[in-house]
């Protein structure tokens, strides 16, 4: 039997490797692209929403967010309503090389389409769309009663 | 359009998720597991052949080994033929409780392709195991080009 969840894995770690190559001219790392993606579709979410969001825990996120705020990519400001948040917004060069990074995260996915049928590539992507979805509603503690 | 690695990433963190919370009372964590089910099925490779098999970089491959080592689930031992490589082993302790860790990691699999129709399952299998195929076999310089 194959298991899926390993398949993915491998998968994911792959494409980490493709992430750090493609984007290295920009000094952005594979622990760091998937943020500036999340704010390219929706600019200024909070820290703990961007975690979430991601499935990428507090501290990780932390540490991304500070390195690339250190690197230009974004900037922190509080939220005006509460000010216990701090929310994450692009800068001007982000926004600038949207169309280019965007790209190059978007290559690998069509690379991985490359040569499967349409109708394969939408099973596909249905099948993994719920299981995300599923895994999302559930309580993992249930899986290990 | 639907991003495959995309659903493939968030899938990969929703796992590690799991991962650390199911093998937590064995004091494992979703960055050391993965090397541990690959000893269970091939025990006494070197830290780089588990590094390349994984596709997990050398310095991660190391903290996790040195890791696993101190918690006693691993050996590193030299090489017979060659004093250059560290082999690493599983303890008495990981052989003992294979059965049981291999089952927690294996729940996972089981739970994404529950519901699922053995077809469809067999299908998202093929494509995935032909996507890591082709990675593997490609120079990812050449997706850039």
């Amino acid at each position: 039997m194959r298991y899926i969840g390993r398949l993915v894995s491998i998968l994911h770690r792959q494409s980490q490797i493709y992430f750090n190559y493609a984007l290295k001219e920009y000094n952005i790392t594979s622990a760091e692209y998937a943020f500036l993606m999340y704010l390219y579709r929706q600019d200024g979410l909070t820290q703990e929403e961007l975690s979430s969001y991601l499935y990428i825990d507090k501290s990780a996120t932390h540490r991304a967010i500070k390195s690339l705020e250190k690197k230009g990519y974004v900037i922190k400001a509080k939220d005006d309503e509460d000010k216990r948040y701090n929310r994450v917004y692009l800068s001007a060069k982000a926004k600038e090389l949207k169309d280019e990074i965007r790209q190059r995260v978007r290559r690998w996915s069509e690379y991985l389409r490359e040569g499967l049928e349409p109708e394969t590539v939408n099973i596909v992507s249905d099948v993994l769309e719920k299981m995300v979805a599923k895994v999302e509603k559930t309580n993992l503690r249930r899986l290990l009663e």
